[in-house]
Order: structure tokens, then sequence, then C-alpha cells
């Protein structure tokens, strides 16, 4: 019932972040954090400082550049590129805190874990099994702090 | 007015190939071959001989774990998977011959050109610039070949 | 004169390998869960479950495609393949855990610790020092766990 | 038993090894070249030459660190060396050249052109299919102009 | 006699660059083509529209974000964010014509032949003489379009 | 004021060890000594041998050829040497004890802090802000164990 219901809400939250993106193109700061806060699940700013603390700069171009410029642009939907940078963390494999950030944050864009859990497991043709099973350790750890169960993942 | 139409297509595609998937779970070698003519655009068996001609258990493994086992799977439309693997091969980006294939993969599932690249530059912030400039140049490749030009891809 | 006695040895322990792969080349579940038994050393399906718990079907390619249809083969002995995993493994540096196994794994296959070491050593050379050096730091814990002497090892 | 029977072979052909290598342990130098002339076939200081020629001291570490220090060392036979060498190269895939000069290597050392494909197409486990279909695009370039056909290759 | 001249005017070179970046810290496009246009020697717009035509905005990042925001920045002189460009891609191993770009860039922002060579060999050690390999040959290229010598540039 | 005097200390530094290097070629353990307690800051055979104890050679490798041969060569400094370093692991992402390593060599060489966050921001650029994050952990740690506060590092 739950899934439905994410199923529902996707399209609504895509046409939201590109609207956004839209209205206000010049202000890439607002719409960086806009698309973090989705991302991240609220709480942006102190966590990019704990992550920037004696590099400030780079938690500003996080911000302005990688969310503002990049990853809030229309033409591609925020679930869809959740699950591409999910691809490319597991198949890089040597980025595991970014990567379990962003099996957290394609779940709070709205994709099921199974969809989670699918681009992960296609990273071992791709990839290679040490990386997709890494990728799993990394989704295993997301999945018990958000109380997903084993069930409700794999079907 | 061609870009409706494929949006119109894409979710009949992947009902189809989840259909197929679920009807005859067993086969696996018929299901990836006809999820790789799907992604090859045709001519699938001469083109795996040719990659694999020295090693062709290679190209069995190709059509009937990677494509049969794994990306023919319910769970995740025929079309994200594609993305994810654009995703993955730019951030690599040591594998530039099968890069190309799954951009030209991702148009034959129904992705549009604005999809493609907007992945391919979004690896930019989790994979550096150097890889998203040789994904666009790969991409440059494949879209010169199929005639589609730079108004229609980037816009 | 070295050189043809060891051309005339290597026939003989591919033959010994492919007769025991060669024995029931369909069933490759049983093969890839007989191969992973010996690399493993037993407890194999308790412990392909806790690493795939939540992607069960990876459990299932790992036993079927990577060890039944892939590692199984003949054409090169196990304690070579072993080798070989452990030298890639090494070089990408990413996957630690899997290397820590595979160092296991080519103990279990035969090799001695010193031919283990040698090839981690040799990576210096391909991938760099850091590598190889994190390669010696999982091979000291595989030691220690298995009461391999320092003695033992390096001579 | 066959275990048992490999144990037995295998200090023969290590000693074999590690007498030429014990024989002037000082001189890494002429160790490294005499290696080095196994591999690449002759007329080594030509090719280490144009390698280096802008940075003649990096021939020189190849020469007496890389082959006379490492890749000389007994502990492990020269076979097994070039396929350890094959499979890191084939799985971090952005060392064409090398990988195909090592594929040669292999071959020049004794080798069959089955064990360098077997080894080859093993990374399409632990590194994915793109590294392993690169690797036979290295290894189709090698046999061609070896002469190898495929019939002597993937059999 | 030229390396003496070098060395005198690489000071100069980097106050002018960290005095252009305090000037006008807001305007980072002008700064961005400004840093751009001492690496690549001239013709930036160009240059930078043909790498990005299919994705212009990828342009503008690079001009605005990855020369504006960050290559421009104070705190560490031009030459040597150069160098640290041409060991981090000889490194990865994955970016050629960025490697071969950033060579010029770094004799083009004042770094003599030398200092380049010694990056790129000094790589050996850190990723492996293979990427130290295909870092020389992206430098003997750029060599020889330049018409550096090998004696000017390994002496 | 701090900067300034490690501004005038710098081209010392350098100085010396090229005459080092210069003064005995042919003493490449002592030589690669001297440059290994400079980046270490001394106790540098206890800590060698606890990275190679299982594997000696090794360590007789990293000091006579490593820093012997190549980190010890006049034609770059040592600071700039450590940077280059620094910038490789940083973009690399799969060395983090090494990477921790020479953050504090850099700093043991007489780097500022600055240069080394300056380095691990670019990375950004070139390997991506997962890399570019992970660098910045790694500096935390040890600017935390140097008791080096955000307000000296990031000014």
């Amino acid at each position: 019932m739950t899934k439905t219901l994410i199923l529902l809400i996707a399209p609504i939250l895509v046409v939201s972040v590109a609207a956004t993106a839209g209205a206000d193109a010049a202000d890439h700061h607002a719409r960086g954090m806009a698309t973090l806060d989705i991302i991240v699940g609220g709480d942006v700013q102190r966590r990019l400082d704990s992550l920037t603390d004696i590099a400030p700069e780079l938690g500003t171009w996080i911000a302005d550049f990688a969310y503002g410029d990049v990853v809030s642009r229309p033409g591609l939907d925020l679930r869809t590129r959740e699950l591409a940078t999910v691809a490319a963390l597991t198949a890089l494999g040597n980025a595991q805190p970014q990567l379990k950030a962003h099996i957290n944050g394609a779940l709070n864009a709205g994709c099921t874990p199974t969809e989670v859990i699918e681009v992960i497991m296609q990273m071992a043709v791709y990839a290679g099994f040490p990386a997709s099973l890494n990728g799993i350790s990394a989704a295993r750890e997301v999945f018990a702090e958000r109380n997903i169960t084993v069930e409700n993942a794999a079907k």
C-alpha cells in the first residue's frame, strides 16, 4: 500500500523540482539547498558544514554548483538522477560514505528500495561482483537505519 | 513530435519487457537475446560473435547471465537501467567502446538524447569533469552516427 | 631446459582440473557450490546468504555464474585463478573485504603464503605502492586469523 | 590426491626459477634485463629506450627495480607472474598498451593462449564485462600479430 | 639560463593570478576565462565550445565553476595547481585527452618540461609503471607539438 | 607571519635535498631514508617495518627505490612532490591510509595546511566531489592529530 503511494507521489515530485528550477534560474544557491533538502532529508546546512568544516567553500560549491546548477536541472527527474549516482558510486567503489548518502537520497527522492537494489545488483555486470557486493553492504546499513526489512526491499 | 511519440511508447516498452521476464523465467538465453535485441537494435548474434570470437563462452555469459538474468529483471525499467549503465561507464572512464554501445542502447530503449546528456553531465559532480567530457565525446560520436543534431540533443 | 620441463608439467596440472570440471558440465550450480566450498572452506550457503540477504539472486549468480560458469572452468587451475583474483583486487584497491576473502581462497586452494605475498608485492610495479601496501594489510589480517607466522609467510 | 600431486610439482617449478635468480642476487640490472628479455622477446634496450626517451631514468627503474628486483624474484614462477599482471591490467582497464605487452609477455614466458584467455574472461566476475571485453580486444590484436588462430586459442 | 628565467618569472605569475582573484571575487566567469586563457594559451571560448557543443552548460560550468571558483583561488599558485592536476590525471590513467591538455597547461603556466616529467615519473611510485608510462606518452606528444627536444626536457 | 616564515624556509629545504641527491648518487638507500625521515617525521625504520613485516623487501623497495631513486630526485622540490602525491591519492580515492601519511608528509616537508586543503579541494574538479570530500576527511583527521585548528587551515 505504501509502495503504491510512492508511485503516485513520484511524478508530482518530479514536476515540482522542474518547476522550481525553471521559476528562478538565477538563484542556484536556493535551488541547490532545496534539492539537497529533498536528498538529505532536512538539516542540510548543518550536515554540509560538518563535511566541509575545514574547507567551507567546498560546501558552497556543493550547494550552489553540484546541486544548484547540475542536479536541479530539468531534463531528468530527481529519482533517475539519484539512481544514476548510486550506479556510478557503486561502480567506482571508492566512496562508501557518499554511496550510503545517495542510497538514502534515492529513497528520499521517492525511489523504492527495490529500485535501489536493482541498480546495485546490475553493477555486477558492469563493474564486477565485488563492487556490487560492497554496494549491497552499503544498502544493508541504510535499510537497517531506516527499518526497511528484507521482505520489503527484495520483493 | 517524434519526442512525444517516444515518451508515449516508453511505458509500453517497459511493461512488455517485464511481461517477457515473468512469462518464462527459466529461459534466460531467449530473454537475454530479446533484451539485447532492444539495446543493440538487432543483429545481436553477429555482434556478440565479433566481440567474443576468441572467447565464445563470454558471448554466452553476456546473453544468458548479463542480459538474461540481470538486465531483463523486473523491478526497474530498461530505460532507467541503460541510464544507470551510462552513468557507471562515464564515471569509470575506462571502457569507451562499451559506453558508446550503451549510449546507443539507452536511445534504443527509448531514452531521449537529453536524458543521456543529462546523466553524462551529472557525472562531472561525482567523477570529475574529465570523465564527463569524455562521456560527451562518446555521445557526440553516437549522435553523429544517428544524425541527432545538437539542437535536438541539448534542448 | 628448465622451460621444457615446465611445459611438460603444466598440461598434467590442467588436465587434472579439467577432469573434475568435465565430470558434470551441465550442473553449474553444483559445480559452483563445489568450487566455492574449496575457496571459502565450507559453510558456503550460510556465508552467501549473509552477503546477499537483501539481494538473494545476487547469491544465486555468484554460485551459478561466477563460480559455476567462470571460475570452475578447465583451462586454468584454481590456484592460478585465485592468485589472478588476488592480483586484480590488490590492483583495484577498492574491495578490501573481497581481497581478504580471496587471500583466504588462494590459501584454501593450495597456494603457499609466499605465493600470495609475491603476487601482492608485484602489484607495487603495476598499480603502485599504496595498492600493494593495502594488499599486505589484508594479508596480515588473514595470516593472523590463520596463525600463519611471518617466518612461514615471507620465506 | 590431485591436490597432493600439484603440491609436489609446484616446489620444483619454483626452485628452478629460484636457482636462476639466486645465481647473481646482487646484479639486479642484469637480472632485470634477462627477465625482460624473456617477457619482451628480445631487443629489450631499444624498446625500453623508445618508451622512456624523455625520461631515461624511468627505463632504468623498469629494468633494475621492476624486473630486476620484483618480477625476477623467486617464490613465484614467471608464467604465473605474467598471468597475474594480465589479470590486474585487464581489471584496471586503463593501460591497454601495457596489457598488450603483457599478453605477449605471458605467451613468451610459456603460457598457453588458453590460459591468457581464461584469466581475461575471469575478470568479468571481478571487474565487470566491459573490462573483460576490452581485455579480449587486446588479446585479439596480439593473437593476430602472432598468427594464433581462434581454434588454438579458445580450445 | 632559460631555467633561471622561469624561476624568476614564476613568482610574478603567481602574484598576478592571486591579485585578479582578490580584485573581483564576485565575477567568477571573467576570472575563470582569464585563468583558462593562461592554461589553454588563448582561443578559450572556441575550444570550450568544441568540447561541450552538445552540452553547452558543461562549458559554462568549466569556465565559471572549475576555473572561476576553484582553480583561480589564491592559496596555491597556478603552476603547482597544474602539476597537481597532471599528477592526478596520470594516476587515474583514464583521461588521456585531459592529461595532454594539462601538460600543455602546466607549461603555459610557467612549469618547466623537467617539472612536468618529474611529476609523471613520480606517479610510477603511487599508481604504478603503466600509468607513468602512459603519462610519458602524453608528454612526448605534447613536447613534439611544442618542439621541446628530449635534451631540454630530461636534463 | 608564520606563513611568511615557511615561504622563506621552503627554498632552503629544496636546495638541501637536491644537494644530498647530487652528493652521493650511488647511495640510494641513505638518500631514501633521509627523504623518508623528512616526510614521516622520524622513526622511519620502525614504521616501515610495521607496514612491511610480512614482506620485508617491500620496505627495502620503498626506502631504496621509491624514496631513494624517485622522490629524492632533483628537478622538483619535495613540497611540490608531496602536494602532487596528495592530489593523486585524493583522486584515486582507494588508499586512505597513504593519503593520510602524505598529508602529514606534505606538512612535514613545509607545505602549509592551506596548500594541502587547496589541492584536495581542487580534486573536486578532476575526480569529483566524493573523492574531494573523502580527502577532506583524511585532512580533518591529520589536522586534529597535529592540533591544527580550522581557522589556521582554511584561511
